[in-house]
């Protein structure tokens, strides 16, 4: 039986196409590929991204790497400057215990000597996180060595310097974003060379800005984009992605159809609520490129588009940002066609929540 | 052991103290109440509204009511005009045939030709909606006696109607939205009384406008507030609460600080995205009214405040929409008093992801 809308679906043909043609732009670059899987918090995606060549998967947090691990997917760089309680450092030790290999965030000397308090020294791994013009945490980074200098002394294993360039979230702002992030990471990687401690990983990220970095001089060794496997609303009015790579939607029911306006029974606990001030609204559909989401509750939306579907219409709503709508699940439904009624198979989110 | 922030916190007293607050205030005027259990979706947290004297729950979806029907609480009222499919309605006759007490909106002619046809007839109980100004759902309160009369002859018990005044989550909105709410229902009472079925009935709803629906003349006979258990940052800003009610926040550490701003590890994944145009951020802290979340990340929120928390210190963040917060935990955390680090209590959100 079809499942009750509102449920998250994903096209699988599209998400394979998504996952190899970042993974070729990665291998024609000579770049090792990281994807950020706090996107799809999945098992089985995370699978496929690897058998796609994937060095290993980035997480968000020790609860998603625990998830992961846990499955086998045990390569895993938690790209967060982790700040570690008993619980935090206990988890961690026991994934590195039972053989995972977990590498962490850190950008600050205080934070390096915590970690070490911690007893993690000489089982996680450190990355320097620099800021490359987000504003939101990372060292500066002419800061990268003295940070790596303290790790080196506290006995861990320095990989390198990372970034995230979140403020490619913006119209016209990637290529910018990307040119900083290399000035970034160039800096970053220069302050370690100066303490004897050259960057063996140079990682950047993010879906809008992978692209540009790939096409300009970059130290960049590795990139962590998350979106890309999926595709959402933001990145297709930024102009990331056409219409036809994105492969997560929600099915939603029409539940009042009158012209020019429609109620869909998906809201914001299915689709999340995020709206950047650049957003022309909170969603739109596939089918309906003209369509916006211009009013939305928990669990109406309301639609303003032209040529209406009918009342009991399916229809595909794109989330605006793909993280926040899976993370509301608790299972993908994959589908080979986009008419098709069955889904071909059912993945738990398996990392669902999993904030801590 | 306390646990790893971030993590939603719930202070006991004052929750207790909300739910006994509106509790009185119903009974001093003679209303019934029927909270909205889509807030919390919490077993435990329903049972303190019954004990204080709901006359049963409302919530949103089927999947809610099978959650909290399976615990006992199936006196309940799904305030949503339901569009049901096979699934669903084979799930209303399942918990029906346990014994729940189940009524469901229905604003359409169609859609209650939809319920009986589906052989809900004589199984779940129709109150017809009517819309009250917030043009989401919900039929002119003129056309309330038609829809009604259809759903009687079709077999259905017609318990009355019931209005959601949502236009009441704005500034200096609720006065006006209290009194549309009570226009409209005198008017869709009137319509039902004119085919000879006078309304059991007369079911009015909103955090903002319960408050201002008993101090004016009115025809409510029962209210649905939702928020007004737990408190957010929208209400704190609507005025409606003082943040000495507030009894949600979410434990979060301070990961980065500087004077003026810091970093905290709570972000949309806990959160919520929320922002209504009028909020003054992404969400605030409980012991600093200046702070405001003015960035906000999956997880992350930067918070500019005059007198900031040191490093490592916890605090407590007021989500703006309790109801997103609470949708993304999986569990709630009751405290018996703010400087507690050990939970008295940890309450599972059973209805969490419950959307169809």
């Amino acid at each position: 039986m079809a499942p009750s809308t509102p449920y998250l679906a994903i096209d699988l043909e599209r998400m394979q196409a998504n996952i190899a043609r970042v993974a070729d732009a990665a291998t024609a670059r000579g770049v090792a590929l990281r994807p950020h899987a706090k996107t799809h918090k999945c098992i089985e995606i995370g699978r496929m991204q690897l058998a796609a060549g994937a060095a290993g998967l980035s997480v968000a947090t020790v609860g998603e790497a625990e998830v992961f691990a846990a499955a086998g997917l045990d390569d895993l760089f938690i790209a967060y400057p982790l700040r570690v309680d008993a619980d935090r450092a206990a988890r961690l030790s026991a994934m590195v215990a039972r053989g995972a290999a977990i590498s962490v965030g850190a950008d600050s000397v205080d934070g390096v000597a915590r970690l070490a308090r911690a007893g993690l020294a000489g089982r996680v791994a450190i990355r320097v996180e620099v800021d490359a013009g987000h504003h939101r945490s990372g060292c500066d980074p002419a800061d990268a060595g003295d940070v790596a200098a303290a790790a080196a002394t506290a006995g861990f294993d320095v990989e390198g310097v990372f970034a995230f360039p979140g403020h490619a979230y913006a119209p016209d702002a990637r290529e910018v974003a990307a040119l900083e992030e290399a000035e970034a990471l160039t800096a970053a990687a220069a302050s370690m060379w100066a303490v004897g401690l050259p960057p063996g990983v140079v990682s950047g990220g993010s879906t809008p800005s992978y692209d540009a970095a790939l096409g300009i001089p970059s130290p960049v060794t590795e990139l962590r984009p998350g979106v890309s496997a999926l595709g959402d609303a933001q990145q297709w009015e930024l102009g990331v992605l056409a219409a036809d790579r994105i492969a997560l939607t929600c099915h939603a029911t029409v539940v009042s159809a009158r012209p020019g306006r429609i109620v869909v029974d998906a809201g914001s606990k299915a689709l999340g609520a995020d709206r950047a001030p650049w957003a022309s609204g909170f969603g739109r559909l596939l089918d309906h490129p003209d369509a916006r989401i211009v009013q939305l509750s928990e669990h109406h939306a309301v639609v303003e588009l032209d040529d209406a579907p009918p009342l009991g219409a399916r229809v595909r709503v794109v989330p605006n940002h793909v993280c926040s709508a899976v993370n509301l699940a608790d299972d993908l439904h994959a589908f080979h066609a986009p008419e098709d009624v069955e889904p071909a198979a059912r993945w738990r989110v398996a990392a669902r929540g999993r904030n801590s």
